[in-house]
C-alpha cells in the first residue's frame, strides 16, 4: 500500500529541487549529514519520545529530562560521536536540560576565562562530567546588569582564600540554568574584595555539592526556582536559586586569565577586564539569533503544512512568515494551534524567554544605536566606517538620493532596495543625532529619546539583515529552481519589511508613498509565487515529525485523524465519568448542594 | 507595626482621586460596589485559591475546578445572589469552568432560539442547573465557518423523530467547553435535513449523559481533547470531542423560534433564519473586547507595579500599554515574567484564544471590511450611513481636508484628533474600493487586496475606539484630577497608533511627516505626564491581589521576598536531592554511565 500523503500533490509541484536547497539551509553537505543522521537517530530512539510530555507532573518532567540527558551521554560515549555531532544530538533530543548550561556555558567560561594551568585543572574533569557545571551569574534583583551583582568574594589573606557570600537578598543568584538540583559546581560572578576594596565583578569556580551523596556542602543553600511559562518547555529545567553564607574557596579557583590576586593580596589586571564578564553573555547572544531561526522555522513549518490541509475558507495564508511570529503561526492554525499537540504552544513557551535572558531586546537595540550614534559622531574626523556601519561613509549621498522606482518590478532590482534599507537607515541615525545634539546632558537626551533611538537601532539592523540576504545571492548557487526560490524569499522578505516600516522610508522622504504601493503591488505578485512552493520550502528545513512535535505539522498531513486519536490519550479520558462526579457534580445535579461537603 | 508598602511613595504622588477613578473603571458606583464585595468574599475563601494550580496535574486541575464551581454554587444560593453577582462571582473564581459555557452559551441559545414552550420547558432546568448544557458547534474540520458543519439532523416522519448523525471524522464536534466531561446536554447545531433537503444549520437540544449515573447515553461517543497551551489556564476546562451514531431525539427538540418542522416533515421558516445561528456568537464577541480589556489591565497592572519596584536600569517603562500586550508586558518583566509566580503566562495563556476562538481576527476584520466597502458603494444611491460610519457621510471632505497643526500641543485638541483618524480611515477605503472596482469579479479583487481590506478595517475600528473615548470625556466626571488623567491617557492612546501607523496618515496624505514629528513631540510629554500617576492608575482596577495572581504585581510591592519565598514551594524542592540522582546523574559523574541501566 502506498504511503498516505495529503501533501503529495503540493510536493509534486514545487518548482526547484528540495533535495539541494536542504543542503543550503543546513549551511553545507556535511552539516546536512550529520543534522539528517542524529535527526533520526534521536526520533527512532524511544527513550526520546515526547510526545506525553505536557502531561506530566513537574517532578516525573523532570526525572524524564534526567534519563534523557544520561540516555543521550551513553549513546554519544558508545557512538563515539565528536563534539560536534554531541552538540547535534542534543539539540534534536529538543528538551532544555543541564548539559545545555554544562557545555554551553560552564565549559566556554573556563576556556575563555582561565589560566592554562587552570584549564589543565578542571577541563578534563568537566569534559568527562565527573563534575557538572553550570553559569551563575544572574541575581534576584539583577539580570544583564552585570555591574549591579552584589555577590562579594572578599579575599582572606590569612588562609589564601577568597569568601563569597550573599549579603542581601536580592544578591540571591537566581535563573541559572542546571544549578538548582543538579550541579555540583558553578562559575559563579561575585564582586572582589580585597583589603577593603572592591575591584567590580569577577568569576569563581565553586563547588555546589558533594560529589559523594549530591547533598549541598556547608553553607550553599541552593534549591530550584520553581515553575515557568508552558506545561512542559522550560520547566525541565532546573532553573536554580543560590545562596552562599561565608563559603571558602582557595585563591586559585579564581579565573585568572585577565585579572590576578596574588598571595599577598594585591589585584592585578592584563586590560579592559570589566568587559570580559561579557564574554560568555555574546557568545549566548549569537546563539539567540539562531535560536530564532530554529524556533521560527519550525513554527512556520507546521503553519504551512497545516494551511495546506485546513479546510477552512481554503488557504488563507501559504507563504512563509519572516517575522518573529510563532504566536503568529498559532494564530493562523486557528483554534487548533491552542492544542498542546499542535505542537505551537510548547514552541512559543520554549522560545519566549530568548526575548529576554540576555536582557530584553529594548535593552540590546539600546547598545547598538549607542554604537551608531557614537559611529556617526566620529565620522567627521575622517575616520572610516566599516563592517556593518560602512554604508554609514557615504551618509552625504544617502541623505539626498531618490529612489529611482517607476513601475512595480523595479523593486525587484537588489540594488534598488539596498539603497532604500541604506538611505532609511542613514537618515533615521542622522535625525537621532541631530536631535540628540540639542540636549546638553547627553544621557538625558539618550533617554528622552530612547522611542526613536530604538527605531533607528532597528532600522539598522534590518539593513544587516537585508544585505547579507543579497550578499548570500551573488554565490553561485546550485540544484534546479533553488537560487530563484532564494530570491523570491529575498525579494519578499525585503519588501515585507518596507510595507511593514512604510512610514519610515516615506517619511525619511527615502521613497514616495506612490513607491510604496508599487512594492506592495510587487509583494503580492511574489506572494502568489512563493505559494506554489510553500509546502517544498518547510521540506528543506528537514524536520523530523519527532522534532516537530506537532500533529497539525507531520509530514503527511494527516492531521485530523492525528489530533483526534491523540485526544484519548488524555488522562481525563481515562474513564468516561470523571473523577470528581461523586463529589461535586451529582450535588448540584441532584439539588444537594446546600448539604454537600465540598 | 505599619504594613509594609513599596508603592508607598508613588501613591502619595498621584494626581487625583483614585477612589473616584475606580469608580470610573467599573462604569457606575454600583458596578464598584458588586465587584468590589464579590472579588473580597472569593479572595478571602481557601476554596477559591489558586497559588499551586500550576503544579497540578491536569486530572487534579480537573477536579479543583470542579470542587470550585460545586463550592461557587453553593455559595450563590447561601448568599441569593443575583444573576448579575453570581456572574462577578465566577469572574474572580478565574478558572475557566463548564460553568461559564452553561450560563454564557447553552442558557442564552435557549433564550435566543427556543420557542416560548421550550423556554418554559427547559430554562427552569438550567436555572436550578438540574441540567448542565454546552454549545456545540465548531467541528474537528469546522470552525468558525458555520455554513460548512457537517453534521446531520435528518426528520424521521415515522417516529416524528430527528436521527443526529456524524457522518465523518471531520464532523466531530471539537473544542466546546463543558462538553468533555461534565454536561448532561448541549445545544447542538446540524444540518436540518428533511426529505432528503439540506435546509442549512439549525440547532437542536441533544441530552448527552445519564441524569442517573452520568454514563454517556447510547450512541454518543465524547471525551476531553486534551491538553491545551500553558500549564493552567484553560486546562481546567474539559474542552470536548462528540460524536453520534444515530442518536434520536423528539422532533420538539429542535429550537423553532425562528425555523420550523411540522409533525408532516414540512420545513418552514420565518424570516433570514440562516443569519441567526450567529446570534449567539455575536453575544460571545462583545464579550472578546471585554475580556481583551480586562486580560490586559491585569498584565498592565503587573508591569507597572513591578517596573517601579524594579532596580535594574531603573525603571524604563511607567504607562499603560495599550496595545493588545500581554507578551509586550511579560517582556517588559525582564526574565521573572517567565515566571509562573508572576502570574503572567498564565494570563497569556489563558487570554490566547480570544484571538481565535471566534474565528481568526482576520477573518473578523475582512468582515468589517466588507461592510465598509458596502457601505461606501451606497453612498452615491443617497443612502445616510450611521452609526460608526456616519463620518463617512462627509467623505467628499475627508478626502481633501488638512490637517491644521502647526506646534506640538495643537495635536492635544479632540477635534484634531478625531479629523486624522476619521481621514485616514475614509482615505483608505476609497482607496480599496476604487482598487476593488478594477476586477470584474468582485470575489477575486476581494481576496487578492485582502490585506488592504484588513489595514482598512483595522484603521475604521481605531477610529471608534479613539472617537468612544473622546465622546466620554464629553461628558462631566466627577473626582480631583480624574477627568485630566482620562484626557491625557485618550491623548496617549490616540497619538500611540497615530506614531505606530504613521504610515498610512502620511502616505494617505492626512498628516505632513513634520506634524507626525510634531504628534511624537507630544506623545513623549504626555508619556511624561502619565508616568508619576501610573501605579495610582493601575490601583484604580481594583484587583485584589487574589485576582491578579502575581507574585511581581503584588499590591505592597514586596516583590522579591515573595518570589524567594514562593520558589521553595515547588515539589522540585521537596528534596535537596532529586528523584532521578542515583538513577541517572551519579552513573554520570561516577563514569558508569556505560553499563547503566536507564
Amino acid at each position: 500500500m502506498a504511503a498516505l500523503d495529503y501533501h503529495a500533490e503540493e510536493r509534486s509541484k514545487a518548482e526547484f529541487d528540495v533535495e539541494e536547497m536542504k543542503i543550503v539551509w543546513a549551511g553545507s553537505r556535511h552539516d546536512y549529514e550529520i543534522n539528517d543522521r542524529v535527526a533520526r537517530l534521536v526520533a527512532s530512539d524511544p527513550v526520546f519520545r515526547k510526545d506525553n510530555r505536557t502531561m506530566l507532573t513537574r517532578k516525573d518532567l523532570f526525572k524524564d529530562t534526567l534519563r534523557k540527558a544520561a540516555h543521550a551521554w551513553k549513546r554519544i560515549i558508545e557512538l563515539r560521536l565528536s563534539e560536534d555531532e554531541a552538540y547535534k544530538l542534543r539539540f534534536y533530543v529538543d528538551q532544555p536540560a543541564f548539559t545545555d548550561l554544562h557545555w554551553g556555558m560552564f565549559i566556554p567560561a573556563i576556556k575563555g576565562q582561565g589560566t592554562e594551568e587552570q584549564q589543565e585543572k578542571w577541563l578534563p574533569m568537566a569534559y568527562k562530567m565527573q563534575i557538572i557545571g553550570c553559569y551563575a551569574q544572574t541575581e534576584l534583583g539583577h539580570g544583564s546588569n552585570v555591574q549591579g551583582l552584589e555577590t562579594t568574594a572578599t579575599f582572606d589573606p590569612q588562609t589564601d582564600e577568597f569568601v563569597i557570600h550573599s549579603p542581601t537578598l536580592t544578591s540571591s543568584k537566581w535563573w541559572p540554568g542546571g544549578l538548582g538540583k543538579v550541579s555540583t559546581h558553578a562559575v559563579v560572578y561575585a564582586r572582589l574584595i580585597t583589603d577593603g576594596k572592591d575591584h567590580g565583578v569577577h568569576g569563581f569556580i565553586v563547588q555546589l555539592r558533594s560529589l559523594d551523596d549530591h547533598s549541598p556542602l556547608p553553607g550553599i543553600t541552593v534549591g530550584d526556582i520553581g515553575m515557568k511559562f508552558g506545561s512542559g518547555a522550560y520547566n525541565s529545567m532546573d532553573n536554580g536559586v543560590l545562596r552562599f553564607d561565608h563559603v571558602r574557596i582557595p585563591r586559585n579557583q579564581m579565573l585568572m586569565r585577565d585579572s590576578q590576586v596574588t598571595r599577598e593580596g594585591k589585584y592585578m589586571h592584563s586590560d579592559v577586564p570589566t568587559q570580559l564578564v561579557y564574554g560568555t553573555m555574546v557568545n549566548v547572544r549569537q546563539k539567540i539569533v539562531s535560536n530564532a531561526s530554529g524556533a521560527l522555522s519550525r513554527a512556520v513549518c507546521i503553519a504551512t503544512r497545516y494551511s495546506a490541509v485546513r479546510r477552512q475558507f481554503g488557504s488563507q495564508n501559504g507563504g512563509p512568515e519572516t517575522q518573529d511570529g510563532i504566536e503568529e503561526c498559532r494564530k493562523l492554525c486557528g483554534g487548533h494551534g491552542y492544542l498542546s499537540s499542535s505542537g505551537l504552544p510548547e514552541l512559543f513557551a520554549v522560545y519566549a524567554p530568548n526575548c529576554t535572558y540576555e536582557g530584553d531586546n529594548i535593552v540590546l537595540l539600546l547598545q547598538v544605536a549607542r554604537f551608531l550614534m557614537k559611529t556617526f559622531s566620529q565620522l567627521g574626523s575622517g575616520k572610516k566606517p566599516v563592517g556593518t556601519t560602512a554604508y554609514m561613509g557615504r551618509a552625504e549621498h544617502l541623505m539626498q538620493c531618490c529612489c529611482e522606482v517607476e513601475r512595480a518590478e523595479d523593486w525587484l532590482k537588489p540594488s534598488v532596495i539596498l539603497e532604500a534599507f541604506e538611505a532609511r537607515a542613514a537618515r533615521m541615525s542622522v535625525s537621532c543625532a541631530t536631535n540628540l545634539s540639542k540636549f546638553s546632558n547627553p544621557e538625558e537626551g539618550f533617554a528622552e529619546l530612547s522611542a526613536d533611538l530604538v527605531e533607528a537601532a532597528v532600522a539598522h539592523c534590518q539593513l544587516i539583515v537585508v544585505s547579507k540576504f543579497v550578499e548570500k545571492l551573488q554565490q553561485d548557487i546550485p540544484g534546479k529552481g533553488v537560487k530563484r526560490q532564494l530570491e523570491i524569499l529575498c525579494n519578499v522578505y525585503a519588501l515585507y519589511l518596507l510595507h511593514k516600516h512604510l512610514g519610515d522610508f516615506v517619511t525619511t522622504g527615502c521613497i514616495t508613498p506612490k513607491q510604496g504601493a508599487l512594492a506592495n503591488e510587487q509583494l503580492r505578485l511574489l506572494y502568489s509565487q512563493v505559494r506554489p512552493n510553500a509546502i517544498a520550502l518547510v521540506d528543506a528545513f528537514n524536520y523530523t515529525d519527532h522534532y516537530l512535535g506537532s500533529d497539525l505539522g507531520c509530514y503527511d498531513g494527516n492531521v485530523y485523524q492525528k489530533l483526534y486519536e491523540g485526544a484519548w490519550k488524555d488522562p481525563l479520558n481515562d474513564t468516561d465519568v470523571p473523577d470528581g462526579y461523586h463529589e461535586y457534580i451529582r450535588p448540584i445535579l441532584k439539588q444537594h448542594i446546600r448539604t454537600a461537603r465540598l
